[in-house]
């Protein structure tokens, strides 16, 4: 593992490393927040995939995340959002699909199954390495994550039930299956047959029988994307009589920038800190 | 005025606008944080000049200031950190000179005279534009900024005393006039006549008689450019027996980057929204 920057922020350490990644075949990089607390003893871990066209970077700039996360004692990982490098496959000028639009899925197409292998990078290979480097307590494990990141937060949760206790999102794609910006990703990602494509849809797989506790989602009424990519109201109708909580929250003025994120950021650490105790 | 863009977080409005500026002779950028108590009223408001290489969007997006300015109800203004476009003086190679390295001064020599006039800019002509767009009360005025921007807050503190009841500063360059990445650039500014430089140098404005309240400075220990550029022991010392206030705190382990600001953003914020009641 590489060290690419470490500073001091609010008493701990915000750190960004790179290391070879097996799993996406290239040099992957990852942000990791390491509150004081976590020099004493192991602290509860929070995994952030982030939206689409970002890198680890946005959050760590925008999302105002460490001055709760040092009060409550939690390490925060934010992962990059696809593969990289230049033997990586992309479409340059489609910010939908390729580099920074991995939709944290394993690819199974060519070219794209080569290198897109998302959902194995973060739910076994990075976590296998920040276990090694980091006092985590992988016991006490909860993901969250904004637009396509919200996605990713939601699908991991709902099929690794045993392994996260809490999960929520900003402005999350709750249906990628079905939604303007993921369908031409899904297709060529996992081929023209839909009935792959459910595995990696929040809504298809509450229907087919996925379970989680309950989420926190909150949702900006200004998102310019809400009516044809996010729809949250399409994950409400799919956890009715599911025994599934939801908490979604609905606001006025709010737009899809990292704004909402960084005023909401508070709730939702304290949200996941109370489930991980 | 030209809105850039305007977003709602923390209940308030963050907003980027652009003028054409009459000081500087061309257009000029700039943030506006409006609390949601300024719907209400006019509130006090907050100057932010920035440091070297950086523009309004630094703060705005690594700054962290918009949680505690809701709270208080804080208007903070974030300027650009030069005169930009085609037609400025810039040396390309040269980040201590330039653009994006203004240093709150009114220059004197050519060709650099022409557009950098970022004190007149920052006292007079913002100001006036700032009060004409939003609701602020210009009875209750503070000031700070980072390294370079913390030079400029200081500075303008200093020869403004009626102006400004309070003034903060993270990493500030308190005496430009000997240290090593602002010999050069106020050499161009203001020619080879030291004497002109003592007017745009915190430890020699104290030494020539200026005088303000009190300040606050958090300061890195582990900060790179501490002793050739930075240096706040010199104005402790010159501070000393004049009366003036100086709450200078070093931390241990903290460096350069923005999450010195971020860290110690609440209470900067606090200690203005103290003083201006």
């Amino acid at each position: 593992m590489k060290i690419i920057s470490q500073n001091t922020a609010f008493g701990g350490m915000q750190g960004v490393f790179a290391h070879d990644s097996k799993t996406c075949k290239g040099e992957m990089t990852f942000a990791v927040y390491v509150p004081p607390q976590a020099t004493r003893e192991p602290r509860p871990v929070l995994w952030y995939p982030s939206g689409l066209t970002c890198t680890h970077a946005n959050v760590m700039e925008k999302g105002e995340y460490r001055r709760m996360a040092a009060e409550l004692g939690l390490i925060i990982v934010c992962p990059d959002t696809s593969p990289r490098g230049a033997d990586v496959a992309d479409e340059l000028t489609n910010w939908q699909m390729g580099k920074g639009a991995g939709f944290y899925l394993d690819a199974t197409e060519a070219p794209w199954a080569e290198h897109y292998r998302m959902y194995s990078y973060i739910t076994e290979e990075l976590p296998a390495l920040v276990r090694e480097h980091f006092r985590v307590d992988m016991d006490r494990q909860g993901i969250f994550g904004h637009s396509m990141g919200g996605h990713g937060a939601m699908t991991i949760a709902l099929k690794n039930p045993e392994r996260f206790r809490s999960c929520s999102a900003f402005a999350p794609i709750v249906a990628p299956s079905s939604a303007d910006w993921s369908v031409g990703a899904f297709e060529k990602y996992l081929g023209a047959d839909k009935a792959a494509w459910r595995k990696y849809d929040a809504c298809a797989l509450v229907e087919d029988g996925a379970r989680f506790p309950e989420f926190l989602v909150d949702q900006g009424k200004a998102d310019g994307f809400l009516d044809n990519g996010l729809r949250p109201w399409l994950f409400e109708e799919a956890v009715k009589d599911t025994g599934i909580g939801l908490t979604l929250r609905m606001h006025e003025r709010y737009d899809h920038s990292y704004y909402l994120n960084s005023t909401f950021m508070d709730d939702h650490l304290r949200w996941h800190a109370d489930r991980l105790g």
